[in-house]
């Protein structure tokens, strides 16, 4: 529960129960010098995936204000070249040294890699200037704090404001849907601290200002828990897996030709499936092959991808929660010095995507028995993040928003790496190690010997609240398709 | 450097040092109640992977000596009827509850799960008996101590006797290589207290005992990471994703039916390759795959798998350095109460392997680029070990020795479970993690744009020293293949 002195608070009914939102617009950006409560500086801290969107954003939201943001980089980054191009420079004082920056705003957002917020925390955390608010945009450095015995300062405000998409996404949204009021990516916040009371409406206004149609409560645990779980599941490792393994089975069951069998692999996901899930949702996706005479095709892969799925789900969740995996990303900084990140769009199956994407028709394939396996996966996420607890406009955001509003348009454009690869260091770690374990695990379930459908686990599909909760987000965002060439 | 009062100490010259060495045999075993320095019972806590060969080859050794084997097990455990079948019983006092055995044993050999020896390991210290020794057969519980700041009982000698292949394999060499003195899997011995001198003999007895035909000096940290390493890598699920990419391979680019790929893949590797392995090492493989006029596309497969596999390799070395890799073992013992482990060889290719087996000629084809990607695999592997400053010894029979000699033949008689799943829970965890991880990789590796022969890389690989350890490893023990029907 929470209260805004500045933004209305709706109450919206959601799984059964309901949940409390602030829903955004631009028509809310005069408001933002009082949700901000007398701020003027808002220090922007690193220019990778999130940087440059909160930076960008917040500066077009706050014109005709008095309010500014400035970035802060390391000196000598090679970023500084990238935030000019940005609009963002010495000259004008809007670019400068982290820590000079960091001392002067009166709201410090951190978005340097996950990696060096574990390395630099305790600067970071010196450096603030007195009533200063710190926020972050997930939950990462909270159980790197919890792994290492460390904690948040005790008389600053910290806060959170987590995009439910990668940072390009939020920006090009903000960007492509100015005419569309609303047009953007949903986030949830949290407070960690509230010194003074001021908290709630400052990541609020944070919120508003990147252009959130809307905004739900979360914690930080509950986020970062969701969030790592959700790119290593069916976002981008799970999403993954799904397209290369059914690849092979139009190639050698199909017996279509690569290019052919990307067509109903990868577009087929990342065009009418995709499309449908945003506007119409699982339950949508599901009524459509259903129309198409494709039922129990989908009701068999939707069976053998939720059962296969569930216990990697189960693995990645303890090991999020338990602090293993962040551990993991925080050692793989001290290799990724020497080694660099696998390469994993140079394969056969990707280079037959870039022919078809050049010779593109508008008439893609829905394939009943890609958008079964692609439905129970989310399915099965969706189960697990309700076991746990997780508030519905989290599930939802995490387990299937995301993957329509933010990520696959990436994949559509360019291929698994322009997806995986534009998101955060954490995540592109994450889909690396899980998306293989996913794969294995399809490739076993339906190479197995025992696949019959599970009529009951349909049963349940059909009548799941998910269903009225996608119906409900979808209702609170206008229906602006991201464009990425 | 260690000394012993009881069995001969030999320097062996290997990788451009020397290491030492006892040589086992069944002309030592009258020496045993002296190694032992005047124990009268052993007592064998569990009876999973490697209990029932240390009881029973312990037991047999002891034959004509006053020194006993009694087998500790939880009351009610069904591993009682196990024990009992295998010629321990509560009626001739050979077989008692896991307490009682412990508190009245000189030498208490811990045998129970890594996952229930982090469980009970301070009872079990507790219920020790004054004066009595504590071994372990391997290292995994040094790292859970060092992760939850646990530590060996001061006042105890604590040693470790680790043989480098699995339970079944150090029971049947045994066994079959009654005849032939000096038949068996080689073990490491470890000192991790000495409380009073007797350490080093007691472990070398241990070791002579259930019949390491050699046995070489390491520690306990050195021992788990290269065990837990050496599991996850070319040895389990490193070996399981080469032959799973090459059987792909032999389907869809040589367009052999699955039956005859099966057997490029699966039988060759472990039929053909590991017998030339096991008895000339890596340089004999290599000149009889020039010989038979592949050296071409042995190269070209070597380069890539070495390079698709190093940086996975040192991935996994710091996973299981940091602590992180054993977190991930413990948690699994919670899940893995309620969702069983995937199961892993019900898939075409492996029902195609059944057929093969039932039909088996002895004419098994030598496939060049199927050795190629082993034997790049297995070097990048060795290299890792001897950066990490591992032993030669622990790095020959980690990477290759143990692959040949105790592994593979079970993957020769029933396929991909029936190795993986006779070892311990913790490598079949490791495999199931790591080993579609290392698929993925050598898929994109051989599927990429770029993969020239590295002739630089070819030109180490011949001048390598491992191929004088490899030499004189085979040299230490008589080459008795194992059995397994």
């Amino acid at each position: 529960m929470f209260k805004s002195n500045v933004f209305p608070v709706t109450d919206i009914a959601i799984g059964g129960g309901t949940e409390q939102i602030v829903r955004g617009g631009r028509h809310l950006f005069h408001q933002l010098p009082q949700g901000f409560s007398g701020m003027k500086q808002i220090g922007v801290i690193g220019w990778g995936s999130q940087g440059p969107a909160h930076a960008q954003n917040l500066r077009d939201s706050f014109m005709g204000t008095d309010m500014k943001v400035v970035v802060g980089l390391q000196a000598d980054s090679p970023s500084c070249v990238r935030a000019r191009v940005g609009g963002f420079s010495e000259a004008d004082g809007t670019l400068g040294e982290m820590y000079s920056v960091i001392g002067s705003s009166d709201l410090v957002i951190v978005h340097i890699s996950d990696a060096a917020q574990a390395e630099l925390y305790k600067q970071i955390f010196a450096a603030l200037k007195p009533g200063a608010t710190i926020g972050f945009s997930h939950g990462f450095i909270l159980k790197h704090l919890q792994n290492v015995g460390g904690s948040f300062p005790t008389n600053h405000n910290v806060i959170m404001v987590a995009p439910k998409g990668m940072g390009p996404s939020v920006r090009r949204l903000y960007v492509q849907g100015k005419d569309v009021n609303g047009a953007g990516i949903n986030s949830s916040f949290a407070v960690a601290n509230d010194v003074d009371g001021r908290a709630t409406d400052i990541a609020l206004a944070w919120s508003v200002g990147i252009g959130s149609p809307y905004t739900f409560l979360t914690t930080m645990e509950s986020e970062v828990h969701s969030d790592l779980l959700g790119e290593r599941g069916v976002l981008l490792g799970g999403v993954w897996a799904i397209v290369e393994v059914e690849f092979r089975r139009q190639c050698y069951e199909e017996g279509r030709d690569p290019r052919d069998a990307f067509v109903y692999a990868v577009e087929s996901l990342t065009g009418p499936i995709s499309q449908i899930l945003s506007k119409e949702g699982l339950f949508g996706l599901y009524k459509s092959i259903c129309e198409q005479g494709d039922q129990d095709e989908f009701d068999a892969a939707y069976t053998i991808a939720y059962k296969a799925s569930a216990p990697i789900l189960a693995e990645i969740y303890g090991e999020v929660s338990s602090g293993n995996e962040v551990r993991s990303v925080i050692l793989a900084g001290e290799r990724l010095k020497t080694t660099p990140m696998s390469v994993i769009g140079d394969t056969p199956m990707w280079r037959a995507g870039i022919h078809v994407r050049a010779h593109r028709s508008d008439m893609i394939p829905m394939n009943g028995h890609l958008a079964g396996m692609y439905a129970g996966m989310m399915m099965a996420q969706i189960d697990l993040l309700v076991a746990k607890g997780h508030p519905w406009s989290e599930v939802a955001n995490e387990s299937v928003i995301e993957a329509t509003d933010s990520l696959n348009p990436f994949m559509h454009a360019r291929g698994i790496s322009y997806m995986v690869d534009n998101c955060s260091r954490t995540a592109r770690l994450g889909a690396r190690r899980w998306g293989p374990i996913f794969e294995k695990a399809l490739e076993c379930g339906f190479g197995s010997t025992e696949k019959p459908t599970d009529y009951a686990l349909m049963e349940q599909f059909m009548k799941h609240p998910i269903h009225e909760a996608l119906a409900m987000c979808s209702g609170l965002r206008p229906s602006v398709s991201i464009a990425i060439e």
